[in-house]
């Protein structure tokens, strides 16, 4: 099956987990078998706890404990299958998904949990992809977007890569993550309820606004718009919107699937030019939720880091992690002016 | 003056920012001046922006950049002034409360922070402070949230401490701060408008249900219930409540305020002993809003911690930072246990 010109092949794993290979190009073989023999995980199932408090959902995960923790190059689970060497993905691969053998969300009831490794080459970045990779990634992401959300467990799909052992990535292999919630989640249901009481799209605004003002734009395309948000909560923060008023992956055309790749990389090697070391990152699309309140949603891709200085760290404590205030050091208008010299 | 139990004395530092006294006892001399001659800050000031699609204000802040990052234990600017050492401080002090020379709000019409120190002694922290002592740092944060209160310009007083390194903490001196927010933090707005939906106070009915099920209580007086969470967002969190539906400090009872040092004393230590290793917690007082939907609110003091194991840290990553879900590795009730039995 071919998707938004990658080539998409399912196979399961010998415990019984999907994977699913989407390739730049057609024809690759795809028959080679995991060769573990896993035995099916018994999972402890994940709990979500309701906090009557503020309504919200909790995630109880208890047996993630003892996942894989910054294992060495050679023990890398994402890499490809060698001989004397068996992983997670059996044969070399473009893209590879497959779910989480430590999700945070366990059983069919509760959602599900991707991975996404972007690519066989281990010490790669995502930065470091060619745009018709990057395009790959794309319809691998709008592939699980799409079919994550027929599930009828599935209130909202969340497509993210966290990027730097600074955040807390215990895989050092490039990769992204899918979370398919079986709730919305906080952040999702403050954006529409405001855009309801508003009753417009408040990014179809910001969009047209930053285009208009510049001041802290940083790349853009015809269909796209990437700009440091007015009221940024990170040190650095980039927003990348489709300037058409889209409510998720699957709903981009042909012209924004096609200009995503290169505005994407330019933004990321932006970051990491912007203090002269390797940046941490969390790439964080919000899409709308799969049935309620999509006409309010607008998609985003929102990359943020938490280094403010190549020495210093942004941490969440007190008045962002008890309050939700969010304190940010660098002015907007000079970490955008600092993305754009960051050629 | 004497608050609560504590004597209270105002005086200026050289720059002009207040500093206030609290003492243990009466009967100290406390008219020793800053001898420093600081010329008042001029501060570039900080900036709130709104988020319009969220409706919540952000803080930039950005000259807090050059602000003191871990000095040496010699160079505390929160010690005790000496010769040839002249601090923040000038004086030996109980608990003292001052303005912070590089406030996060730093205008009268953007709210106000101040700096609380717990001790004289660099090296304490709040764990080892004697119930006496911790008794005179609740009389300082009543009277801070009465006295801030009173200022038109502020809607909520933020009473919290941040300890360790692990969680930012740029000086090591035992101290905590206070926010005086303009505006209603969005945590704070996001339990009103649920209590006022549901029309009860959800905290009352979370007391009376924790006391009663006792699974995930940790310790407890006539007067106060501390418990593990049902739905705890952190590997080891705390919430502490006056068992009375009080709406902040200031309308604390005396019963309430003698039986609360040991309390606190006794979780802290629990939280150091759980895992053998000084802990990394913020403690956050969440108090009403100073004027809108008192009613709904009840005051509690939330302490959690980042670490999840002797050497892992649990990181706010694309989940929790971008979509507001959190997922907890540690089941609320092995917490309350291990807590228990941290005696």
């Amino acid at each position: 099956m071919t998707t938004g010109g990658a080539t998409r092949t399912v196979v399961r794993l010998s415990d019984g987990r999907e994977l699913i290979y989407f390739d730049d190009e057609p024809g690759r073989d795809r028959a080679e078998p995991d060769r573990r023999g896993l035995a099916p995980v018994a999972r402890p199932p994940s709990q979500l706890r309701h906090d009557p408090l503020t309504d919200e959902w909790v995630v109880i995960a208890a047996h993630r404990q003892g996942r894989t923790h910054l294992p060495a190059a050679a023990d890398c689970p994402l890499c490809p299958s060698r001989d004397g060497h068996l992983t997670e993905i059996p044969a070399d691969y473009d893209v590879a998904v497959f779910e989480n053998r430590f999700p945070a969300l366990g059983l069919p009831e509760q959602g599900r949990c991707e991975v996404v490794c972007f690519t066989a080459d281990h010490d790669a970045s995502f930065s470091t992809l060619t745009p018709r990779r990057v395009g790959t990634v794309l319809a691998a992401w709008t592939d699980r977007t799409a079919a994550l959300g027929r599930s009828p467990a599935v209130a909202s799909v969340f497509v993210f890569e966290n990027r730097g052992e600074e955040i807390g990535v215990t895989l050092g292999h490039p990769h992204g993550q899918i979370y398919a919630y079986p709730f919305v989640p906080p952040s999702l249901a403050t954006m529409t309820r405001v855009a309801r009481r508003r009753g417009r799209c408040l990014h179809c605004e910001a969009v047209a606004a930053e285009t208009a003002a510049g001041t802290r734009l940083v790349a853009s395309t015809d269909s796209w718009a990437a700009f440091v948000p007015y009221a940024a909560r990170w040190p650095f923060e980039v927003s990348i919107h489709p300037r058409r008023h889209v409510p998720d992956l699957p709903a981009l055309d042909e012209r924004e699937r096609a200009e995503f790749p290169e505005l994407y990389l330019d933004v990321l090697r932006r970051f990491d030019r912007v203090l002269g070391v390797r940046m941490p990152y969390i790439a964080a699309w919000e899409q709308a939720p799969v049935r309620a309140g999509r006409r309010w949603a607008h998609l985003r891709l929102r990359v943020f880091s938490n280094r403010r200085a190549r020495d210093k760290l942004k941490y969440l404590a007190g008045s962002e992690s008890a309050m939700g205030v969010y304190i940010n050091d660098i002015e907007p208008e000079r970490a955008a002016a600092l993305l754009r010299a960051a050629a």
